[in-house]
């Protein structure tokens, strides 16, 4: 009998460790190599998804993954029909999350390591960190960051989005029109995600704050279907792998 | 004789690519599967330091090059005597980009690629972007993005910097100490970098902005002196690889 199989009944299972791991914006050599170390190691594996859909982030490890994994899809509850403001909005999400939170942290209490895949950077954003919240005390949890989706917009644009002391501002567009146009017409560089149905109303918002000339729509960015569309030419977008930018001028010698 | 060995004396040499590789915040396992690629295999490297420093891009990679690697310091030119308005300024850093650009160029039409080391993600602030924009034709140039030092800096603090749709800021400290205010008060989650010697400045800023008991300093992210201190207890502050941060409290289910 070797020291590995010497099992002690009376002493405590050690706890496991939850790992929130950012994939980076899509490529699978984009996400770092301890990301990767990680995700191919994994016996235990969660991601989020929509109900019926492969998921993105699952998508970024396949092929990595080893035979005996033992995957936790998380599949998102169905809220298109529950207006955000409404409570039962967050009610719904809540619940959703408590009972994922549960079901990763009895894997960490049987003493299992669980690799939670998160797409670009888990404290970035994201669905993760309503986990992360809710595990405090049950769970040790580490988290890997990763290239954010963002950063592989501006890489697939060609052009820097930052120089000098230029101001970048990250906004969602699910903001009210006004306050997209005024902090738009207020920054030097741009960044725009959550896009998807939203695209109308943050068109009128760059126009309004008369940039529209300076944007562009990154699609799909570090993945084989990666697209770059000046924004008055865009006539749709991609839902979820869509991002707005407007590159800064700053200082450059 | 066979295929690899052959040599077409009167075929143009293939032009060498330079690759503007991120290495992440300062861990050598936080750089990207794809980066740690390119500088393992890189026969030659270039990347930018103080003159008398080893610099900290080439320290995040000791250990990983190869035994025949050729590798090209570019040392910034000394100019803390010259105030960033006199036109000398840029045009001293501006010469100084243009005769690494020369020397890059020159390898690349030999067919040679070259690895250029930029710390965090090469689009994002920094000093590749200065090289990038002269490189335009001479040469094939390709972006590795990388994780930024401030992604680096908010896992370092154990909390997400943005939730739901929360506005993000980015500033630099070098800016206005009345812009500095009315944009801290003007965001939800704030990052702020080049701190340095603008620690007072931008201490009274928060202040002004009402945000000093919000506001952390994280001081050498995801290395091993890594510290994260209240600003209210900050003293002095690590120049360059300092970070402040604001985590934004947005919805949370």
């Amino acid at each position: 009998m070797n020291a590995e199989t010497k099992i002690e009944p009376n002493v405590a299972v050690k706890t496991g460790t939850i790992y929130g791991v950012g994939l980076g914006p899509g490529a699978q050599d984009l996400m770092s190599v301890r990301a990767d170390r990680l995700v191919r190691g994994a016996r235990h594996l969660a991601y989020f998804r929509k109900a019926g859909r492969p998921g993105q982030a699952r998508r970024i490890v396949e092929g990595m993954l080893r035979g005996d994994v033992t995957e936790f899809a998380m599949e998102y509850p169905v809220t298109t029909e529950i207006s955000l403001a409404d409570p039962r909005y967050n009610a719904c999400l809540s619940e959703f999350y408590a009972a994922c939170t549960q079901h990763l942290g009895t894997l960490a209490r049987r003493g299992e390591d669980v690799v939670v895949l998160c797409e670009g950077d888990p404290f970035f954003y994201g669905s993760f960190m309503h986990l992360h919240a809710r595990l405090s005390g049950m769970a040790a949890v580490e988290i890997v960051p990763g290239i954010t989706g963002m950063s592989g917009a501006w890489t697939a644009s060609g052009a820097p989005i930052t120089w000098g002391d230029d101001v970048l501002t990250v906004l969602m567009a699910t903001l009210p029109e006004a306050d997209l146009a005024r902090r738009i017409a207020d920054t030097d560089a741009l960044v725009v995600m959550k896009i998807g149905r939203n695209l109308a109303k943050l068109r009128r918002a760059v126009a309004a704050a008369g940039r529209e000339h300076e944007a562009w729509l990154v699609e799909h960015a570090a993945m084989a279907e990666q697209r770059i569309t000046p924004l008055v030419e865009a006539e749709a977008v991609t839902p979820y792998f869509s991002i707005l930018l407007i590159h800064g001028k700053g200082r450059r010698p």
